[in-house]
Order: structure tokens, then C-alpha cells, then sequence
């Protein structure tokens, strides 16, 4: 299966559109949810920088245009029922919008939504180190 | 925000979903991703085990009720928007129908569609150290 083959395989849901994960490929942080057409998935396999599809503007919308915060793709994985995506990238700048480094800045805490404290790559890497 | 005003304030979709993408707490490895529903979320941090909503079998689905497979909650995330959900968890057995740890188990290598090899939780704390 192809580049071609599996834009074309991709069950896209009936608005055309099929969910795509992206996921910072150092710190393994999820960095947001957003959504691909066919059209968005070729561009950002023929480019190397992620494309998607902006259901509020109804475009094709290349992350990064205009804030320069763009996502350099690393590896593009697909799951079982290729109905899900899942792009491991090297962010530049913040991912959200709200200039938090991923959109899933807050978590529940004590039944509260709170703000996950900032953290940089190397502390994620401390972490892991101190699991070992 | 609580419990109870988090499940309403969540942005469902016209079907009455939103996407719940799984992470393995300490791999950081993304699972899956699949749709909840509000009884699913709120079924999700009552039991502390996750629970979605079945597209194909439209029916409330208790992950791991008849594989075992259950996915135990450590943290819940919300997005910018709160249109998606980020779960971390720890799995129990493989997050996949077809036996992977993940579904995400195929990538693009060379313009092909090919399985990954399978990696355990140690190698990927090997991984980080060698990016230190």
C-alpha cells in the first residue's frame, strides 16, 4: 500500500473527514485534535508539514501559516480501522492557539479543572528517568 | 469547574459525541482513539475505568468487559475547546481488537503501510536516554 493507496483507504466519515492525533515525537506529548480530508492528508504527505481541514473556516488550512508555529512531520501511523491518525511531529513553537504549548493544558484535579504546570522537554525526559 | 459541570460543558457533536484519545501513562504511547458519549465520560470518572460509546453497536461499551482489557484512568485532560478528551491510563493487556498494544501499530516507511515492530515499555525509557 502506497502513499496514494492510503489516502484513498482512509475510511473518511460522511462529511469527508477522518480525526488526526498529533503528538510532539520527543516528549511523546499529545498535542491536539484536529481533522484531515483527503485533500489535507495529500498535502501534508507531499510537504512533510501538517495540513488539515478547518471545519469553522471550511478550508484547507496548513498549521503554522500564519503563526509560523508550524508541524514538521517525523511519522504518520494509521490504525486498525484506518479511521484514526496519529502524526508524530516536531512542533515549532506552541501547538494551541492559546499559546500553551499542547491544547490539553488542563486536567481534572481534585474534581476541579485546573491548569497543568508548564513543562519542557527535558523535565518530561527527567521523569522518564526517574521511573527507570 | 467539577465533575458534574465538566460532563455539560463539553462540546458533543451533533451525534452526541466527542473524541477520547487513549495514552498509555507510561510508554506515552497513543492507544486509540475512540468517541464517548455524556454517559460514557460520566461513567468514566465514576468507576475510574474507561468507558465509551460504540458507534457500530450504539450502545454504551465498558472497555475491556469482555477481554479484560480494561484501561484504568490516571489523568483526564480537555482540550482548548473542550471538544476532545486526552485519557492517560494504564492499560491492562492490548489496547487493540487485533492483539497490538496499540491500534496505531502501522506507519508510513518508504511509501509503504508497514507494522511496527513491537517495543516494550523499556525501550521506549531507552529512547529518551538516548536523546539526553
Amino acid at each position: 500500500m502506497n502513499n496514494m493507496e492510503i489516502i484513498d483507504d482512509i475510511k473518511y466519515d460522511a462529511q469527508g473527514l477522518v480525526p488526526a492525533i498529533t503528538q510532539d515525537i520527543y516528549s511523546k506529548e499529545v498535542l491536539m485534535v484536529a481533522y484531515m480530508n483527503k485533500e489535507a492528508l495529500q498535502k501534508t504527505l507531499e510537504t512533510g508539514n501538517v495540513h488539515y481541514y478547518s471545519r469553522s473556516r471550511q478550508k484547507l488550512w496548513l498549521k503554522g501559516e500564519t503563526s509560523g508555529h508550524f508541524q514538521k512531520v517525523k511519522e504518520i501511523s494509521f490504525d486498525c480501522d484506518l479511521d484514526a491518525i496519529l502524526i508524530q511531529v516536531e512542533q515549532i513553537g506552541a501547538a494551541c492557539h492559546t499559546g500553551n504549548r499542547t491544547c490539553f493544558y488542563r486536567s481534572l484535579k481534585n474534581n476541579e479543572l485546573v491548569e497543568k504546570e508548564a513543562k519542557d522537554q527535558n523535565q518530561d525526559k527527567f521523569e522518564v528517568l526517574q521511573q527507570i
